[in-house]
C-alpha cells in the first residue's frame, strides 16, 4: 500500500471526531507493522488520549520497528497528557508520517526535531489538501486568537434569501437544511442577528438523526430586542450569549438574569464592531464560528473583512422581485470592482440544490505556507 | 464497437455544425461497414445537402449492407432536397439506428416506417440524452412556433448583477464572457432592453477569436428611446429588430429609417407582451433567443413563464449592497414559494467561474415525450 493509502485513513479518524475535540483540533493516527494495520486511534475529546497514544495502545508490542502515520505534528510538550513524542520514542516506531506541522510558529517542528534527534525517520507534507480541508480553522484561531468565520447562505438561482416581506420558508431543499444541521455540530458557536430572531424565531441548535452536538448561539442585538419568549431564551439545550451595544436598556439585560444558560456581552461604544466580538468570541474559547445571519449582519461580517470561508446553497428556482432581500446588503458600493475576490474550492450537488464553498482570494494556501 | 459508441460520433459532427442551419437543424450522420466507419456527414447549411446524404456520398458502393448511424430521423418528403428515406434505401442500408424521432407529431415516424417497409431492420432511441441537448430548442420551435428561450445572467456568489449605480464591468472572468460568445454563435436572435442599450452601449455582436455568426439583434423599447448614435444602430454587423408599444414617437422612428438593418416592430398595445413578441419571432423564423437582459426585462420573461433555459454564470465575488441590482427584478412576490421551480442540468467550472445550467421543471423530457 502507499503512503497515502495510510494517511487518508488517519484522516478520516480524525474527521470521525470532528465537532467534539474543542478547544484541541482533531486528529488521527494509524499504525503499520510490515503492511499490517496494529493500531488506530483517534483523539476524542479534550483532556483524553491524543490520537498517536490511542494507537500505540492498540498496537502494544508490535509498535516496535513500526511505521506510525498521524494528521498533525505530534506534541513534545506536556500539556494535559504527557507528550506524544516520548511515547513515540519509548513504543520503538521507526518511521513517522506526519500531514500537518503544529501551527504555533513558536512549538512548529519541535516534536518532529525531538523525534528526527532519536533515529526515528520523519517525513512531512503527506496529503496536504486533507491537512488544509480539516485543520484550516484551527490553524487561523492560533494564528490570529479569533474564530475562523463561516457565512452561511441559502439562496434561489436569482440571488434572493427571502420575499420582501421577509417570508423565506423554504429557499432549499431538505437535504441542503440537513446539511446546514452538519455544519452547525461541527462549528463551536453559530451567530445571527436580533432581526432574524425577531422574524424567524428559531431555535439555532443541532437537529440531526442520530443527534449531535450543540453550538453555542451567539446574537447580535445592538439594542437588546430579543424577547424573552423567543426560543433561544427558552430553550436551555445550548448556551445563549447576546452582545449589545453600549446603550442597550439595563432593564432588558435585567429580564434575562432569571436564565442561567443566557450571557449578555455589553460592548464599550453604542454599535457593536464585528472584530470586537470575534476577539471576545476567541477569548472565549469559541474556535469555528457559523454566520447564519439576514442581508445586515452578513454584510457586517464581509465588510470587516471577517469572513474566512463561505458556504452557499443554491436552489434550482427563480423568485424575482426588485425588492427581495438578498444574501449580503449593507452598504452599497459604487463599483462592481469593490466586491471581495473569492475563489471556489468545491461544488456539490445536494438533492436538487448546489452547495459552493468559496474562500478568500489568497487564503486557500494556509496550510501549505507552514511547510 | 458499441451503437453509443457510433452515434456520439454522430452527435459530434452534428455539433460542428450547430449555430449555421436555421432553419434546419444540425444533423450527423456516420455509415458503418463491417467495423469500419465508411461516410461521415453533417448538414452544413440549410438548402444543402442531408447529413445522410453527405455520409452515402462519401461511402459509395460501401452503403450496401452497411449500417447508418444518424442524430433525426431521416426525412420522407421532398424538400429543398430529395427524401433521405429513399437514398438510404437506392444505396442498400442494411440497418439505421436513429437517436431522436422528427418533432412534428403529423411526419414523426413516417421516414422510420418507410424504411421498415422496405425491410431496413431500424433501431430509435440511441443516446436520447445527447437528443434531449441538441434538439430541444428546435422541437420547442416546432411544437409551440414560438423561439426556445434561454435566459443567460452573470451574477456575483450573493446574487448581484451590478452596483447600484449600474456599474457592471466586469462581474465575470474572460473565460465565462468568451464563453457567452459562444452562445451568441448557437442562437439565432439575442434579446435585450433599451436600458441596457442606454446603459452599456452594447455591440451584441459575436465576437471569437476564429469568428462566428451574429444573432440578430433584438431591443425591447417600449418608448424607442434607443439612440440612433448607439452601437446597435450604428454597427450593421448584424439586424437590428426594435420592439415598441403602440404609443411610441412616431417621429424616433423614422429617425431609424435611414438604417436599412434597422427594422421597427410596432406592437398593437402601449405595453410589450412577451408572448406577442415571441410569436413575431417565430414567424420571422427566429428557433433559438438568447435574452441578455437587465431586472426588469428578464423578470418580464421569467413572469410569462417564457424562460425555457437558465444559464447562470457564478462569479466567486461578493458585491453586498442592499440596493446593488439582481438578475430577476420585475414585481414583488409575497412569498418565497411563489418563486418557479427549475433543476440544475449542468454544473461546470469556466476558470475562476461556475457556470450553471436549469431548466423548468418537468421540462426536462421534451425528446423521451417523443419515444
Amino acid at each position: 500500500m502507499e503512503i497515502e493509502h495510510y494517511m487518508q485513513i488517519a484522516f478520516s479518524l480524525a474527521r470521525g471526531a470532528a465537532g467534539q475535540t474543542s478547544p484541541n483540533p482533531p486528529v488521527g493516527s494509524v499504525i503499520v507493522n510490515q503492511g499490517r494495520v496494529v493500531g488506530m486511534g483517534a483523539h476524542l475529546r479534550a483532556g483524553e488520549r491524543h490520537a498517536e497514544r490511542v494507537a500505540l495502545d492498540m498496537a502494544g508490542k508490535e509498535s516496535a520497528g513500526a511505521d506510525l502515520y498521524v494528521t498533525l505534528e505530534p506534541c513534545s510538550h506536556t500539556g494535559k497528557t504527557p507528550p506524544c513524542a516520548e511515547a513515540i520514542l519509548q513504543a520503538g516506531i521507526s518511521r513517522v508520517y506526519v500531514s500537518a506541522l503544529d501551527p504555533n510558529p513558536l512549538v512548529a517542528g519541535s516534536g518532529i526535531q525531538r523525534l528526527r534527534d532519536s533515529g526515528v525517520e520523519v517525513q512531512i507534507g503527506v496529503c496536504t489538501d486533507l491537512a488544509r480541508e480539516l485543520y484550516e480553522p484551527f490553524f487561523h484561531f492560533i494564528q490570529t486568537k479569533q474564530p475562523h468565520v463561516t457565512l452561511k447562505t441559502a439562496m434561489t438561482l436569482d440571488g434572493k434569501i427571502a420575499a420582501f416581506s421577509g417570508h423565506s420558508k423554504w429557499v432549499t431543499s431538505e437535504q441542503a437544511r440537513l446539511d446546514v444541521h452538519r455544519l452547525r455540530y461541527v462549528h463551536d458557536a453559530i451567530l445571527t442577528g436580533s432581526k432574524t430572531i425577531l422574524h424567524d424565531n428559531p431555535l439555532l441548535t443541532t437537529r440531526l438523526p442520530q443527534g449531535g452536538l450543540h453550538p453555542i448561539r451567539v446574537i447580535l442585538d445592538t439594542h437588546l430586542s430579543t424577547p424573552v419568549a423567543s426560543q433561544v431564551i427558552q430553550n436551555t439545550d445550548a448556551p445563549t450569549w447576546i452582545f449589545c451595544g453600549s446603550a442597550a436598556s439595563k432593564e432588558r439585560e435585567l429580564s434575562f438574569l432569571p436564565y442561567n444558560h443566557v450571557e449578555v456581552f455589553r460592548m464599550e461604544k453604542p454599535a457593536i464592531a464585528v472584530s470586537d466580538v470575534l476577539d471576545q468570541l476567541g477569548a472565549r474559547g469559541i474556535m469555528t464560528l457559523l454566520v447564519e445571519g439576514g442581508s445586515s449582519v452578513n454584510a457586517s461580517f464581509l465588510q470587516g473583512d471577517a469572513v474566512d470561508r463561505i458556504i452557499t446553497y443554491i436552489a434550482p428556482r427563480v423568485l424575482g422581485g426588485t425588492d427581495s432581500l438578498t444574501p449580503i446588503g449593507g452598504e452599497n458600493p459604487a463599483l462592481m470592482s469593490d466586491a471581495k475576490d473569492f475563489i471556489f474550492v468545491k461544488t456539490e450537488q445536494l438533492g436538487p440544490d448546489l452547495k459552493v464553498t468559496a474562500v478568500p482570494k489568497g487564503c486557500d494556501s494556509n496550510v501549505h505556507r507552514n511547510h
